[in-house]
């Protein structure tokens, strides 16, 4: 038994994966959404459905007002989101800190359930340029949790694991279907229509598709365009 | 000119006097106080007042519900707050990852602003047996944030300063007092009642009157008893 873990789920398709992967390793898994002030609730509906059906021990929203600090198109609706193509650099999108503080919630739950994992399906390949999805900073967030915590200074240290970090858009969708994730149940959308259709222009549908083309599988995604 | 700095401002005695010592040092202070579902509201309402007082540049209160997540009789009112003198080891007064997660929105709301400093009133002598306010832990949670942010990655990196950390009780109530906070109007005690008196037998309280007792400094605390 390879113990409890949290698994941070967005709703995602990334983080679907990350949790089912979790899974086959074995790990009672407690998911942890925030609902950080997104600017839509499908991605949340989206990760509670996910969670019954990956078979999650435990799932817990937690409200965190991030649009009070604001400086994010994913947080403040006076931001245009761009939709003209994944552009260099990083993008509107970027959250200040946002999977530190993330990974921060997790922590903190990780030590009241008693995981020694926490998932998070950061990913620095196809990652829109966000510095917080990059293997080095994972090492860095572990690093500080083993000194932050009552359990790491008694001896139960934390290992944050992003299975992801390394893979392509394409190699995560396959990875995906082989654990029996159906990405039509996530959400990667920005800005999903009051349908629950994706947009089919922000990055993050960019990259999905993208990513359903080179991995030569067919995208069942509901684009409203 | 020291620049735009984020200041963890929680309203107590250590918060208040590294506000003051920031603002000695020319910055321009963005205090962030976090409302996580503490058992009491005395806290944040000093907070607000300080920040006045000692010429904040600006003031947040972040809503976090940390309550959810439990683990902590200062989240939990079905943990029973001890009252019968300090003890060795970590107390149940220990909130999973609470530092971790107040420097991370902290970090965020840095980004946001442009700060280059962050301060925080971590003390790891009268700490209480945290382990999250040991000096260690701050340099490593420094270490991960110059990995975490867009600022960060584009040269602008960031500075965790704790300046109580390595000081004693006494000294920080010296220091107060040199740095014109006035001791009263800062909020200690874990369960003030409803007038507003401290309970003067948490750990929280125990610590403040030995502070003020080897100060040598008159404690002019409303303690009930």
């Amino acid at each position: 038994m390879a113990g409890a873990a949290v698994v941070l789920l967005s709703g995602g398709l990334d983080s679907a994966t990350t949790l089912a992967w979790a899974r086959r390793e074995g790990h009672a898994c407690h998911c942890l959404s925030v609902d950080y002030g997104q600017r839509h609730r499908a991605e949340l509906d989206a990760a509670a459905r996910i969670a019954v059906k990956l078979g999650a021990a435990a799932h817990k929203v937690i409200k965190l007002d991030l649009a009070a600090i604001g400086g994010s198109a994913l947080t403040d609706a006076s931001i245009q989101l761009p939709t003209g193509g994944v552009q260099p650099g990083i993008p509107v999108t970027y959250v200040p800190a946002r999977n530190t503080i993330l990974l921060s919630l997790a922590l903190g739950w990780a030590e009241v359930v008693g995981a020694r994992h926490i998932f998070v399906g950061a990913n620095a390949v196809d990652y829109s340029g966000y510095p917080d999805c990059r293997p080095e900073y994972l090492r860095a967030f572990q690093s500080m949790a083993n000194l932050a915590t009552k359990a790491a200074i008694e001896g139960r240290g934390i290992e944050v694991c992003g299975p992801l970090v390394a893979m392509s858009k394409a190699d995560i969708i396959r990875l995906a279907i082989e654990l029996g994730v159906d990405p039509s149940t996530t959400v990667t959308c920005y800005q999903p229509d009051a349908a629950g259709r994706a947009c089919g222009v922000c990055d993050a549908c960019r990259l999905r598709k993208d990513g359903f083309a080179a991995a030569g599988i067919a995208d069942t995604t509901r684009y409203a365009q």
